[in-house]
């Protein structure tokens, strides 16, 4: 078994900071509440940083990489060799996500969790590879026990190797959202069909054909109910180690960054195993993936971007890191009414000791 | 009557770019479509500036600002001594859209098109003052055609003298979104009640006087229908200079970055003048006031971001700018799939004259 220990995420709302944060937020020179979605984004990152004046620095996105032995059943529309060549892509700096990460000073690196490729060593690609791929989960087992618990420990060990205090989840699996629709249904009891989607472009019938391959799957490994024992039967070696870097990440009060519906399984996964997880993550883009809404609903997200992407690579993460950084300026830019001599609403000046107490 | 001649706004559908650009979206590495928004926001975008390679250089947002007769009747929660206040403010690198500004590196300029208020010259600050505020529509006309005229040429004279290739709109002027739901229900044919909301704070009673408020002021301006006459009877000085900047901005085949309601209600009166104005519009937030989701459903636009903001200033625009920024580095950094190496669908390899006909 590999030196695993589950990381203990506190619940951030024993904290003060909640008050000090809207008291500031509302002497800021705007109507209270008037910067809508801005305003909660900013109280989000200051609780999980517990300052008023939050900082964010050294942005890290990730990519977590690994192929799946699922994907030789058809439910993809790519052939599994995408993997490694996009992780060339993203090395190169050709991908979506490497040129948003560019454009933001996003620090960019690859984790090789599994590909099936033999990369030669090289800047912005980590080691973290468990076997070339996992096992197909429609014959058994996607990976062993052993191989789950080295994945949650490489995720752990990577986010404590990272600079800055946040963390930007992407992904790279070709058959990926397979092993995340069987995780969703798995841990939160829904039927497949809720959770299963077109990926990155099956028609109508390749569809309905990856339905009843995950329907397969779920009936094989019905004794895996557990949150690590589904993650084990049917998840991916990327997800997992997702999972450890999204714990380690959450333990550590960095400000996680999701996007699409495979990052947002892993925080399900963890989110199962560590529910106070979920304060610490910014929800960047609801996926066009079906099943995604459904999740951010359950895991209670309101997405910053509903842009119909279905990308992955932390595409959404890296579009929508400014809005973050937005957020921080707002706190720690903008003038006070009394900094600025501008005049409160009439009605507060009336009674101005009504002011905080507005809608 | 002042020296404004309407400027001509040509249909942009009749370029070949169209095709160009969708060409070289589908060959980038990513499949067909999958950054949803972002390439439809990028289409747009080299559309506007008839390129394949857009690119965005030196952004400059404007605060079109004035105050308004029809305040004095109680259709606001703040007193007009705001709008000079938050000039002071924006100019003073406090005020919300002065923050995101400068985070992106935005330029900003406030233009006084008429507020109530003596303003010393300054940097930044821009003399485009017609008179003190507009008259109190509920008793005469806001303004004279001369002004309205005046304000229109005011608007194409900033614009001249603008650099970049955009221009996002911001504006300033208590009592605004009174004078924007009087546009909005002139032009449109709706009732008031489907154009009026809260504006910056109102309660419930207080918008029930504004809504009456609003439809006195309908009834006495029965006979200005066309754009212009309904512009000098019920709008503001801010809102006519910014139809005048819109028109010379659209005529330019600038990008226009328009955010909350009374932007929205200016780029209302250009396209009754001249349609194809939207056609350069992107649209980047859907404000929490009410009239705008259903405005924007009218002009057939898919803000960028729905976060219930209502502060006005261009804080949307500003906000959403890097989003832009992200659709054109994604045209002209993205890797394709030849020079990338990587394999296409599998649907594709067999069939690769099918590549740019799926969905």
């Amino acid at each position: 078994m590999a030196d695993w220990a589950m990381p203990r995420v506190e619940d951030l709302q024993h904290a003060d900071w909640e008050r000090v944060l809207i008291h500031k937020l509302n002497n800021k020179t705007k109507p209270i509440g008037s910067l809508g979605q801005l305003e909660r984004l900013a109280l989000k990152i200051g609780l999980i940083l517990g300052t008023d004046s939050p900082q964010l620095h050294h942005p890290q996105l990730v990519v977590f990489a690994a192929d799946h032995g699922l994907a030789q059943n058809g439910v993809s529309a790519y052939p599994s060799d995408v993997t490694w060549q996009m992780v060339d892509n993203f090395l190169a700096g050709g991908a979506a996500v490497s040129v948003l990460a560019r454009q933001h000073g996003i620090g960019l690196q690859v984790a090789d969790c599994g590909v099936n490729h033999s990369f030669s060593p090289r800047q912005g690609l980590l080691d973290y590879k468990i076997a070339r791929g996992t096992q197909d989960a429609l014959i058994g087992p996607a990976m062993t026990p052993e191989q789950c618990y080295q994945a949650l420990a490489h995720g752990a060990d990577l986010v404590q190797g990272l600079p800055g205090n946040s963390l930007l989840l992407g992904e790279m699996g070709i058959g990926n959202t397979s092993a995340a629709a069987l995780l969703m249904s798995r841990l939160l009891g829904l039927d497949i069909t809720e959770c299963t989607g077109a990926g990155t472009g099956l028609d109508a019938a390749a569809l309905v054909r990856k339905t009843q391959v995950l329907q397969q799957v779920l009936d094989r490994h019905q004794a895996a109910q557990s949150p690590i024992d589904a993650l084990a039967a049917m998840g991916g070696f990327e997800i997992a180690t997702m999972v450890g870097a999204v714990l380690q990440a959450a333990a550590q009060r960095r400000v996680i960054v999701v996007d699409g519906f495979i990052a947002s399984a892993a925080v399900l996964v963890a989110y199962k195993l560590q529910p106070w997880v979920v304060q610490r993550c910014v929800f960047a883009h609801q996926s066009g993936e079906r099943g995604h809404a459904l999740m951010l609903q359950i895991l209670g997200a309101k997405p910053l971007l509903d842009w119909g992407m279905r990308l992955g690579e932390g595409s959404g993460a890296a579009l929508a890191w400014p809005l973050l950084v937005s957020a921080c300026a707002i706190l720690n830019h903008m003038a006070s009414f009394d900094s600025a001599g501008v005049a409160r609403q009439v009605a507060d000046q009336a009674h101005p000791h009504n002011h905080h107490a507005s809608p």
